[in-house]
């Protein structure tokens, strides 16, 4: 029994007694007053925690993937509570470490802890729960034929670099390696483009984009019963050929990486020009990589072809109920 | 680092910046029309489930947990996410079992599915998340000297049974052994009771008791500093004879035990008329076990004199922030 299959027979399980879907980045509970927002992520150590990642860059990751869905959905999220397992034994100071760096990203990010447990397991567990409110509910499937598809920031170097970190080799030594090792340990989700984009309107659709680019298209092509057409990888040049160079595929790296903690959206084509005013003036890197057409499925236009962009991605275990 | 120096450190890291105290059972946010009250309870494999335990019941004790300290502040919880990690190769039956057994017990206490996610850990990971809103705010302080100290249910036979589970022998077969048994594996936080005497303005302080009675009534007197004198132990006499009989030590029990998942609280006087009333007609059993004076600790009165209650209990690395 795969995640999938779990989370199919959770669905089928409890699928009678949901008012709610159970397939966007957060749950939305409408209290008349727009939305209680809700999220936990669990970060698990043997899983989640690449070679070389220190103990602070622990600690944010658990809070920053639990942000960046929050920042996908435009969302400010005000308190945490965080649910630690810790195994028997653990040194202090890498409890010391993560904690430390969950505060600093509490800090960066504007979130308050409220609570929380702390528990011994077998392996680390981080699990982080944010709350917000929100006024309006961005969805993942809200794409229009003739919409465009924006991304913010870069896709690939998180893939290159921890398959570095992985093999210990790949990538040559340089600025660029550098780049490719850091996008793999220590993400930064965009969450006050999100949050003033989406009180602008401006997103028909989003959908935060960690378990990989691919895999975040389709799921919002089915959930919009739209095309996605993809006309550019949203990568630079000069990182698309040192990632060549070193033999690495760029294809791969961009569409079936992961973690990047990014947001991939959807808007309307008159949006666009005040959503790269936004990114400006907070200095985001917003790409626009295709547009979206009337049918299904995701295409990558290749040189002289449509060809489809497979729906798969990093095969970690780990997945939105 | 134990558990306490843990929750101390994360306490001294995030002090500066909370403006809620993280020493009550949930966290309550006011939003100014009430609060908003949250609370996550992390359950491990590893740690808390005894042998023989189902994965039912492994499933409602992930959410009975949580429920337990909702009943002991009288909300009733709306909503739920639930995070999952599993060893890898976990069997399908376990599986579904423990997702069904979340699923009844969702259903029993009202409780719908929001969220959550599925994740591969080494170790069995269910963690809880629940919200609800509530109008007024119980503490674990407020009683005040000549209050009354209640509890709901019985405390002793869920210890008595968890040893027995443990080692195998202990308790004569028999209608008491299974009751034992019964208590150390499947709990039922008494939810109903808690939010009627809530809703009435009824407690003066109440806490969850699945820390063990002891450790329990030490945290209500130093929060509240007042002293907590205990004149009868909250176990039935039959009960109290079984175990005595079976070389089973009944004020260890009584005291030192945990999860029994039930509340302890504090009432003016004039309120346990009321507070007996609401129990009667749930079929919830009442026991008054003492009273509140000025001064500080636990005592309990063994034959002719005051004797020091112990701030101990059952040794387990589970601890709210």
């Amino acid at each position: 029994m795969d995640e999938k299959d779990i989370i199919n027979y959770i669905r089928s399980v409890f699928g009678k007694n949901l008012s709610f879907e159970l397939n966007d980045d957060v749950a939305y509970v409408n209290d008349g007053d727009g939305f209680l927002v809700l999220k936990v992520d669990m970060l698990v150590g043997s899983t989640d925690v690449p070679p070389s990642m220190t103990p602070q860059q622990i600690g944010r990751k658990a809070l920053v993937a639990a942000v960046s869905d929050f920042a996908a959905k435009g969302v400010s999220p005000d308190g945490a509570l965080l649910s630690i397992g810790l195994p028997r034994g653990y040194k202090e100071e890498l409890i010391k470490g993560i904690i430390n760096g969950f505060k600093d990203a509490s800090i960066e990010f504007g979130v308050e802890l409220l609570g929380g447990d702390v528990n011994e397991s077998k392996d680390l567990v981080i699990d982080c729960v944010l709350y917000g409110r929100a006024k309006r509910r961005v969805s993942r499937g809200g794409a229009r034929p003739g919409d465009l598809i924006f991304v913010t920031g870069e896709f690939g170097p998180s893939k290159a670099g921890l398959d570095f970190l992985l093999k210990g080799s790949g990538l040559p030594d340089g600025k660029m390696k550098d780049v490719c090792v850091h996008a793999a340990l220590e993400q930064s989700p965009p969450l006050p483009f999100g949050v003033r984009a989406v009180e602008a309107g401006l997103f028909t659709s989003s959908m935060d984009s960690s378990d990989g680019l691919a895999i975040t298209l389709h799921e919002m092509s089915k959930q919009g019963h739209v095309k996605y057409m993809i006309e550019e990888l949203p990568i630079d040049r000069a990182m698309a050929n040192f990632l060549r160079n070193s033999n690495n595929d760029v294809y791969s790296a961009v569409f079936y990486g992961g973690e990047e903690y990014q947001i991939v959206f959807t808007c309307n084509p008159g949006s666009s020009t005040a959503l790269r005013e936004i990114a400006r003036s907070l200095g985001i890197t917003l790409r626009r990589i295709g547009r979206v057409e009337e049918g299904e499925g995701v295409f990558f236009y290749e040189g002289q072809r449509w060809v489809p962009v497979h729906d798969m991605g990093w095969v970690h275990f780990d997945s939105t109920v």
